[in-house]
């Protein structure tokens, strides 16, 4: 027997219904890693609540073209452009040290495209670290759910090298020079545990 | 004689037309301190620019609702609400220290509305004053064009008094706990020299 909708289309139960019961490899992690932006946001969230520092993900820049102004209800952007971000993503104060970071995730496995980050923001980073700022990225390969801290000074020469047709940093020097860090479940990412480290040598 | 439109309406010269020679008082401020916002971009592009500081204001906050994405064009935000930012609008770094702050206009004379400020910038500036970080508020008299800087820390408790219905902060008491910043030409609001007097101090 089958059901028909009233349009007269034939009802088919949907595909990932069926699926259901298949587990795939990285079901375990499904609650997590599956979106390093949120990932990231929860663990900030995780530190400003728990009073450990104050660092918030900015804003997207948006280049605004028209606002409707309706009676008796709330303004509305009608057009608006997405612009070319000036800065990183994210910044804020840990231990009275100003922290600013990027956080990127790539599907490729063997190593992470320059591509993904704009020429902005490898600008910004350089001046943060001459102000004596802490900067560093979060990368995130997809595939294998492996996230690393590499600190902006161990992998700024790459960008200047762009010039010199290298397109991507192979994963085995992200190994090298970054910290892998553990995913955990509260905070998910727990990046400042490594920046630990750094504070205490000062 | 009189000219009439081509709709038969009478044409009038502008009234702001005859006042063209009417020299008012504060013209000599008109290319300067006639939008807070913009003079502090000018002053952080500045400092920027001559390797003194890397502040930027961060993007409008706006919940991004519909998106359109034209063939062989940019996509464009369709729709798109504005929303309270739960942190200051400026933050960056100035010789290792974390800096943030707000900047607020008023029209008022003799006080500042509290209600200029949202409570989440306010309990923004608590967290970052907790953390070590450097945190104040750029108040700007609009008909004075006087423009004070004062210390989150001198100021926040007026807040908490929103609950004892104070519902501004006297003109009095922000010259007595703000420093007055000079009015410069390039940058024009040179807001760090205030802020080298508690650094050089510490």
């Amino acid at each position: 027997m089958s059901f028909r909708y009233p349009n007269g289309k034939k009802y088919e139960p949907k595909r990932n219904l069926e699926r259901k019961n298949v587990v795939k490899k990285d079901d375990r992690f499904s609650n997590r890693g599956m979106n390093l932006e949120e990932d990231i946001n929860e663990t900030n969230e995780y530190y400003r609540s728990h009073g450990i520092a104050i660092i918030h993900k900015k804003p997207t820049p948006l280049q605004i073209v028209n606002v409707h102004y309706p009676k008796r209800s709330a303004a509305v952007v009608t057009e608006a452009y997405f612009q070319k971000p000036s800065t990183t993503d994210y910044n804020g104060v840990y231990k009275g040290k100003y922290i600013d970071f990027e956080a990127k995730e790539t599907k490729n496995k063997t190593s992470f495209p320059l591509k993904n980050f704009h020429e902005h923001q490898i600008n910004h980073m350089k001046q943060v670290l001459s102000h004596g700022g802490i900067t560093f990225i979060i990368l995130r390969f997809t595939i294998s759910n492996e996230i690393y801290l590499v600190y902006a000074s161990d992998i700024i020469h790459f960008f200047d090298e762009k010039i010199t047709k290298r397109k991507s940093i192979p994963k085995t020097f992200i190994e090298d020079v970054g910290t892998l860090i553990e995913i955990g479940y509260h905070p998910r990412i727990d990046y400042l545990k490594i920046i630990d480290k750094i504070i205490s040598t000062e």
